[in-house]
């Protein structure tokens, strides 16, 4: 398969821009690895205040960045003023996320003029090795024209 | 239907006591409201600190708060020493995460022996007006006797 | 909350008359025990044809009357002439589907304009006792307007 | 990543085996195209008799052999004995189901001893050319030991 086309030629500056407005990724901890049509990279330090209460990484936490990763890869292939809100995602979490920092890598499975699937495979690293600890689908919607909902 | 009689009496303080563990929790700034024998409800005041690009809370909040909310309505039936870990949820957004704050009542579907599935309505509060923004299901897994790993 | 006004007063007939266009609900043997504002109700016999491997109602049956109750649970709710489309569910399966039937039951969780969450509990029914088996929540489209996608 | 290692040799006679024994394949007129280590294909004729209101084949069905696909995708690498239940399965629909046949190709994520993590594409054949019209993530659950709960 042909790698997708972006559709807007500036798409790396305006998802840098989108996440640098997201609260929650800076509250965090977190930072965009890696932006490619239909693929975000993002990582997130381990560290106590992300934990859930045996000291692992917090579901809700991997979901974040999962999420973040899944909905940014949408992005990468809506026009220029299109902006992205998930409308549902599914996270399985197949190992306790333990490690020094966690990646979530996400990709598109289908771009859709109004909805587009994406997956995010979220790794625990530890020493440069990596593992498998979540693994999300998510529907982004498009939502162009809405006032202040672009990015 | 009669309502669920928690195995540990001491349930309250314990699902307080490991919520408190959570860095997560305290990172984001949420609180438990209440705990009932198969129901947990859990709030978070709305900031910059928690949103994404177009100032609502993000959704890996809104996800954060309401997993947590699920898994301890879970933990509220579960024998003294039962630790709980999510295996997977999904989350439907059906509004944008914009009030005052966001609450999460979990509520245990079916309790299992070693499976539990519970839900989550999330709601956005303005003004005392409460507006539904997201719904989740989780399973939880019972994880009695794993070192380090209860409650 | 007040039950939801449906915007087409003939939606109970044109629920079952989408109904009996499916092949599948015939191949099964299933059939609609109940329409209401929001709410939709469908049975299923349980016999070898509808099984999996170890005699139960296959998870792919369940999850087919499952996804069809909630479907037209949101059709009740939409105007004349549209249509709905899946567009996902997730089904957790909490206990094996054995019995004399399986009844499936719809209901809105939130009508939107484009997308409607619904939610569907599924019992398996034994000598008058029921017992829940899964839980299916499920996003369906309004498709207005597109050829032959009516209901 | 090496290919994943079947605990039993005899996989192949045995999954077939199950399939078999399940109604509900027999009575959609689906079979299995393949069976290797970790990976399992299945297809299912498009025909009346698994249609939806508008002719394309029924989302139920299309979740029926995704299902059935991930999960003895799960069962290849089980070792002898261990049977397999799905215990939740999410599935996005991102396109009709139109075609002659449709192929759902199931593959483990994860293979953990309790839970095992699988996968299912789901492809639209015409003319040769496939589509993508799902995608599927179901968690297995091992039931070693249980009466009559093999395979």
């Amino acid at each position: 398969m042909s790698p997708p086309i972006p559709k807007d030629p500036a798409f790396r500056a305006r998802i840098q821009a989108s996440f640098d407005k997201q609260g929650l990724m800076r509250t965090l901890g977190a930072s965009i690895l890696r932006i490619e049509p239909g693929a975000v990279g993002i990582a997130l330090p381990a560290s106590p205040a992300v934990s859930q209460q045996h000291g692992f990484v917090h579901a809700g936490a991997v979901a974040a960045i999962a999420d973040t990763a899944a909905g940014y890869a949408a992005l990468t292939l809506m026009p220029p003023g299109a902006g992205v809100l998930t409308t549902e995602f599914k996270i399985n979490l197949v190992a306790p996320a333990a490690g020094e920092r966690i990646l979530a890598r996400g990709r598109v499975i289908k771009a859709g003029r109004t909805l587009t699937l994406a997956q995010a495979e979220v790794f625990a690293e530890t020493a440069g090795q990596e593992k498998l600890v979540a693994f999300l689908t998510a529907t982004l919607m498009a939502i162009e024209g809405r006032d202040g909902m672009a990015d």
